[in-house]
């Protein structure tokens, strides 16, 4: 299995001012084509730190990823320090040069002649071009002589060095069009494949229980992954195609499906509420929210997708009590006597806003976000969410932990509320032709 | 200067299943304490691997900083190799051990006999407490004698080495309450304090011509930053207290103050929805929004804030032409002659707003996200927003271009009707009393 070491270059990831995402987003790209990652190292922009760098990265594996310092400017100093590090010259590349001048002109501006600097590289290098900016990086395959000359360990064995730019950007689409496939074709160890089963509904523990009997096999294998309320089961296969690692995943994949039912809402990118959307589009139905505690937040999950606006017409953000009575028609019986944080204003909510919108479904969420309105009574974090067709209706009741931020709470919510949506329209798919019935998943 | 690496420890980093925020966070506060962090490393759950990387950072700096690998399983194996390195011992602390019983005890559990483990350190070493986990760290003073013998260089300097876990909320806290006053009262070689002046409505470049003279200073220094559509200039002082550093940054502060006028919105955690929030309290002045395109996100900003619901009371989203037409009463013959997206529309949205919120404030948001539903005529990018009180109303037309993905054209929306509402609410505070005035800043 080639080994690798990504090798960020930048006194600003040394001060903190910015984070390394690149690191993660390479090093779930290595450990999908089989590459072992076996070190991430970070130096500032250093020219004897760089090289120092160079040296254990090189000494230790036999591909070194570099990530930022391709820039114009005189601290950018990856390419020079490369090329000193082997001894070989800089030479002006007139290809890499003429790019970075239609670059500029396209812009409708005079290129500064510090970007002259970009055009040069190490002779023996390759070009790693850059689509969208004018950093292009460089592909170097080291021979034992060059290795043997720098005092590296193991020179017989060769060596690769690819260097990326440090906007993430940037970096993504020259791995996506020129890194990734040639290390792909020369160095994968095979393929890994995996898929994320994205559950709604059930904590991480309880998930792996439900599949413990899945969490000790070696190929493929399962892995429980938690973050933002929501829990996913990895499942990931190694062969020598993807087609392979596919065909021996999908058995697994299929019985977690059995197992899970409708907690598992997706797969891999999905979203809650891009499944919502999907459905609601297959069906045919629209939809309308009125929202409180979330403020907003809910419809703009909703309408985060391409094309909502099939379904979305009409939501409304009724803050206050009399928003909420003279705009939705919420009873003053109801605000009086049962107050704005209650299933029956949630209902009314729901009903309000399906009625304005003349919406198929309509959802209410009321709640208290915190960090104050609390009482004993009615403490931060109690939230009533309900859902209202013309022949049916819903509510649930939601506590969560008062430790939980403002922005938790109005999160968590909002995907509590998107939820409560996709489990109707399961329901409704289910059902040959709707009928009449009020049931509760709470 | 003392000089530190963060050596992050765990095999999931290096297979890119989380991001190493640690390093960050932890780079952040050595900056602001003084002391030049040079180096950033991870490795895997590897005993080899990992002393080497110890090697390589006491080799090089005086204050190793590890995270990660200090939990009760066998992969946990960050102290074990610290101690085999310096061919020490592991012994029992009865007092950790104590520590952590009881910590099951509170939650109602039996200890496993793994987390034993988490109560052995070695000899000469001091305890770096835990106050919320079962995961204590160390704090290892090494003097010459250690150093020598496990071969590092330089050995007559002192080193330090404190272990985190990785877990960041642990860490964080140990870090506040042990960690950072420990370095602080040992290392610090003075303090660097630093404000952010958050500027909207200017670009990067023109942000640091304006203040061109003033990015050559050494101390303090000022540096453009970039992100999110919005731009800051952090102004940072190095001093041996945090009263000299502000008087020394503080003429410079108020130079960029001068300089950039209504352009500069707030400074360090402030945001746009906080400044806007604040200024409608503080004038007693209530506000709606109508978003089409934004689809809930500017309300979402809004009610970000605790306490928002004394300045919001409804807002809307009224997605479809109808929604605009029935709820808003925007006339047909705007929808029809002028069009969703026109300036005349996102007038008569404000209005709207305003009148159904009775509100003193409307905002009206009107615009096409994409990726479809551009035309020749109206491109995707294109959208108008208006602000509507009883005596004035302006707007403005933005076009951002095409390239920008859907979320980001709605995310510098939302923040351009901010800042619209916020250079409104400035105009007013400067007006002694509200008279009747129609301008544009567009």
């Amino acid at each position: 299995m080639a080994r690798a070491e990504i090798l960020a270059i930048g006194t600003e990831l040394l001060l903190g001012q910015i984070m390394n995402t690149n690191a993660q987003f390479l090093s779930q790209e290595l450990a999908d084509l089989g590459i072992d990652c076996l070190w991430h190292t970070t130096v500032g922009d250093n020219k004897d730190r760089i090289k120092d760098a160079l040296r254990f990265a090189l000494d230790r594996t036999e591909i070194v990823i570099t990530t930022g310092g391709l820039g114009p400017t005189a601290d950018d100093l990856t390419i020079e320090c490369i090329a000193e590090f082997f001894q070989q010259p800089l030479y002006f590349d007139e290809t890499i040069s003429r790019y970075i001048q239609q670059i500029f002109a396209k812009r409708g501006l005079p290129m500064p002649p510090s970007n002259d600097k970009q055009a040069k590289r190490p002779e023996g290098s390759d070009i790693l071009p850059n689509p969208v900016g004018t950093a292009p990086g460089i592909i170097w395959k080291l021979d034992a002589r060059l290795l043997q000359q720098a005092g590296i360990k193991n020179p017989e064995q060769e060596r690769v060095i690819l260097t990326f730019p440090g906007v993430p950007s940037e970096m993504e689409i020259m791995w996506e069009q020129t890194g990734r496939p040639y290390l792909e074709q020369n160095y994968s160890g095979g393929v890994i494949w995996s898929c994320d089963l994205k559950h709604y509904g059930i904590g991480e523990s309880a998930l792996a229980e439900q599949v413990g009997d899945l969490l000790d096999m070696s190929n493929p294998t399962v892995a429980p992954l938690a973050g933002r309320g929501e829990c996913r089961l990895r499942v990931t296969a190694k062969a020598s195609t993807v087609e392979e690692a596919q065909k021996m995943a999908q058995p697994v994949i299929d019985d977690i499906k059995s197992r899970s039912g409708t907690l598992l809402y997706g797969t891999d990118k999905d979203t809650l509420e891009a499944v919502v959307g999907r459905m609601l589009s297959e069906q045919g139905l629209t939809i309308a929210f009125a929202e409180s505690c979330t403020g907003g937040l809910a419809s703009k999950r909703l309408t985060d997708i391409a094309g909502s606006s099939k379904y979305v017409k009409l939501n409304l953000v009724t803050y206050s009590n009399e928003a909420k009575s003279e705009v939705l028609g919420v009873h003053d019986f109801i605000l009086n006597n049962k107050g704005a944080v209650s299933p029956e204003c949630a209902h009314a909510m729901a009903t309000g806003a399906r009625r304005l919108a003349s919406a198929d479904i309509g959802v209410g969420i009321t709640g208290i976000a915190g960090p104050d309105g609390g009482t004993p009574e009615k403490p931060v974090g109690l939230v009533y969410l309900a859902l209202v067709t013309e022949d049916f209706q819903t509510d649930k009741k939601l506590q969560f932990s008062p430790e939980l931020s403002r922005a938790e709470i109005r999160e968590r919510t909002a995907s509590e509320a998107l939820n409560l949506v996709r489990l109707f329209l399961l329901k409704q798919r289910v059902k040959a032709a709707p009928g009449s019935e009020s049931w509760n998943f709470g």
